[in-house]
């Protein structure tokens, strides 16, 4: 047999991921077979289990490569001081998120949110992926609690706001938007700066 | 055959969508059977089906119900002149939402959350629930877009900001909230209205 380059194997490896993804963002991990996936990406069923060995894996993989990124997205946006505010770090993160992973784009439409979606569920009972998504959860709080303090150092936020509360407040609103491009197609990032601007405009003080 | 009054009825058929929406939220819809309904409510599988004719049937009843529950939610908080801040009317919202059926809590833990992020994946495979949940977000933004307006006209929000942005963006918030309760657990209504609080000291006015 001929030798494969670590580029080809990286490749293929790659394009299995991709099909099944998009297999997963469209009708969830449960009511996907290993049939759909090769199907989608038009491989023998030998070509696949060489790189998975079943499905279990390939939900492992993708489910991790996802809160990957969204970790990755997330942390990119810690280190500046003062923070910028958080509609132009929110708007960092979720642009970085959609144009994560090309070979989610159909007809120009990001599956990440789709699949993120499909994600939660899955964790939600796989207790294996459920201490992945805490983990990853937990990182992501932590990145946003200092870019909080931030805020409340430079006196643009008040100080007896608890960092931990704010931090979760906007991963929600990261989230519920993610949630919405899923449910009701996609929206500009533009809308959720618009309207956390909006929010931040109320000068609540007392 | 004794007649069985309406009551009964109705209470048996409450029953069965708790024991079922248990299950989906535990679960998922996919992987949940009629035999684990069957299990979860002690019923016999005809006790079942004189009130609901197959999976398809109770999905689509707990769906449409779930989605109900969280326009009632919404619904409720608009309609005062001038509206409540905007943490008070999420405070508001969260609250009802997690109160509602006493049969989806276990352990003192609410499942609401869990059902919905359920909810939200079968919606995305299913055209006909996509329809309704589509439907009913609609009319939630349209409550909450006249709820910003009215901020706008009191003068505490600036003017210029997109209603509909901020209705989408406040709608994300207590969605992403809702999916952090269902992947991480419960968490006070407090922590989001501290959070927005947070943001809203910010007074971005420029």
């Amino acid at each position: 047999m001929a030798r494969v380059s670590q580029e080809h194997l990286d490749a293929r490896r790659r394009q299995i991921m991709d099909g099944a993804a998009l297999c997963f963002a469209r009708n969830g991990f449960h009511a996907t077979s290993m049939q759909d996936v090769l199907k989608e990406v038009d491989l023998s069923a030998g070509a696949v289990y060489r790189y998975f060995r079943g499905k279990d894996e390939l939900i492992h993989a993708i489910v991790t490569e996802v809160l990957e990124d969204v970790r990755l997205a997330f942390e990119a946006t810690g280190g500046q001081t003062p923070p910028p505010p958080p509609y132009e770090l929110i708007g960092t993160v979720m642009a970085q998120m959609l144009r994560e992973r090309p070979g989610l784009r159909v007809d120009g439409v990001s599956y990440f949110p789709r699949l993120l979606v499909q994600v939660w569920t899955e964790t939600l009972r796989n207790d294996e992926l459920s201490a992945v998504i805490q983990d990853g959860y937990g990182k992501v709080r932590a990145v946003w609690v200092t870019i909080v303090k931030g805020y409340q150092e430079a006196g643009t936020m008040r100080a007896d706001a608890d960092p931990d509360a704010v931090a979760r407040t906007l991963i929600a609103a990261a989230q519920g938007f993610l949630a919405q491009q899923a449910l009701f197609g996609e929206t500009p990032v533009e809308t959720l700066q618009i309207g956390l601007r909006g929010l931040m405009s109320m000068g609540e003080v007392s």
